[in-house]
């Protein structure tokens, strides 16, 4: 019997595979087909039956094994052809992930679409690291951009963000750490703590603790690489690693 | 033998109970002692063994059961006295969650303790209604604000945020919506789709959609309520339902 055509489009959560939602893991154990992207933790196809396709359509930076067109092209036939089709994205599909398209594209054709949201990297990677986002204290908000807009640049509400007192939180960023710490210091916050997140929640995941003053060398001396999230605030300074370096540089005063 | 005193601070998801994560439900079954929030769904209590200590201690709102002071006390004491504690707090605990300083307090006495993240209301409410909260030609970003300051007004980078274009998504701020849209149109920002959204998620979920100039209206009228979360911005446009009014308008022009 010809199955129902469907597309699911998913968040898998910030990296671990454990951070997938409940409803997300059911979908993926129903799947006829997984799309899924580089960010996707691949040990999420492990309990899925054998039977399910998997087909890996990563996305990474620069490097584009298929380009949005083809992707949207491939769920909906694979739809058509095998029914339920989960579209596992990193993070949350809604957090810079394109997934509107995809639901555009599917939802042309007719095919029920549904939503199921991931933790975003924007937030939790924050948060395991100790850091709240928000802190009555020290920030009554976050702000969340992408460091590279369609057209390659820092998106002007940046230019806002390094005015604001809310945690900044930049995806997408790191190859312009420079202009935004260059940025962020004409506008005064030079002694804003900054925290770098690579492969947050994962076993290799790095830090970069600095300001920003002295986070690009920070980043270059421990090598950090994309993925990578930028956390700009003074939230940040209550990360356990900063305190405790605070502590030591009171002591050796005495 | 006395069990080991463990916190673990975790976030239940946005509402409906299958979007807790794997981690987080793995963490409440093996807990002792749950201690947990008003915003976090209680049929997540129905799965975890019957021994499982189970205590609510609600905030909602103004209305605290208990005072922040009690519940740290409660916590640090429990996990003493009986060995892991999980305290469920709905959404993401470092989104406008206090967890920090539950965290503090804890770790002041060399518990344990470790972070969960939950899929915060601030992202997933936003897609589960088909709107992305960044999208290549509306918005590079998502800022999320309280409503609710400590000292009980908006926040100061609300200024900031009625001038620029990136997704605004206010928490706890309904009670503000007449300030919040009269401030908003003061920016030029009257036009601007918004959308509230009440207990988003469950089976009780109320959306109003509308502009910053007719928002509060629409909210009166639907009898929204709280918890509810404010979304501002032209990615709202997308909503399904505005789509086809839109649709509509333009066909009764022919």
């Amino acid at each position: 019997m010809k199955k129902k055509p469907r597309v699911t489009l998913m968040g898998a959560g910030p990296g671990s595979a454990d951070l997938i939602t409940v409803r997300g893991l059911i979908a993926l154990r129903t799947a006829d087909v997984i799309l899924y992207d580089a960010l996707a933790n691949p040990e999420l196809l492990q309990n899925v039956p054998e039977s399910t396709l998997k087909i890996y359509v990563g996305k990474r930076a620069n490097k584009h094994r298929f380009s949005q067109s083809e992707i949207n092209l491939m769920t909906v036939s694979y739809a058509f052809s095998h029914g339920h089709v989960v579209r596992l994205k990193g993070g949350d599909p809604f957090v810079f992930g394109r997934a509107y398209e995809e639901l555009q594209y599917a939802t042309s054709f007719n095919i029920e679409t549904v939503i199921v949201p991931g933790v975003s990297s924007s937030t939790a990677l924050v948060g395991l690291q100790e850091v709240p986002l928000t802190h009555r204290d020290y920030s009554q908000g976050f702000w969340v951009l992408t460091g590279t807009t369609k057209e390659g640049g820092l998106p002007k509400d940046f230019y806002l963000a390094a005015q604001s007192d809310s945690t900044l939180v930049i995806l997408m960023g790191l190859r312009k750490l420079v202009e935004i710490t260059t940025i962020l210091a004409q506008y005064g916050k030079g002694k804003t703590p900054v925290m770098v997140i690579e492969n947050g929640s994962l076993p290799n995941e790095e830090i970069a603790l600095g300001t920003v003053d002295t986070i690009v060398d920070v980043v270059i001396e421990k090598k950090i690489k994309t993925p990578a999230i930028i956390v700009v605030g003074e939230v940040v300074a209550l990360h356990p690693n900063l305190a405790k370096d605070y502590a030591v540089r009171i002591n050796s005063k005495n």
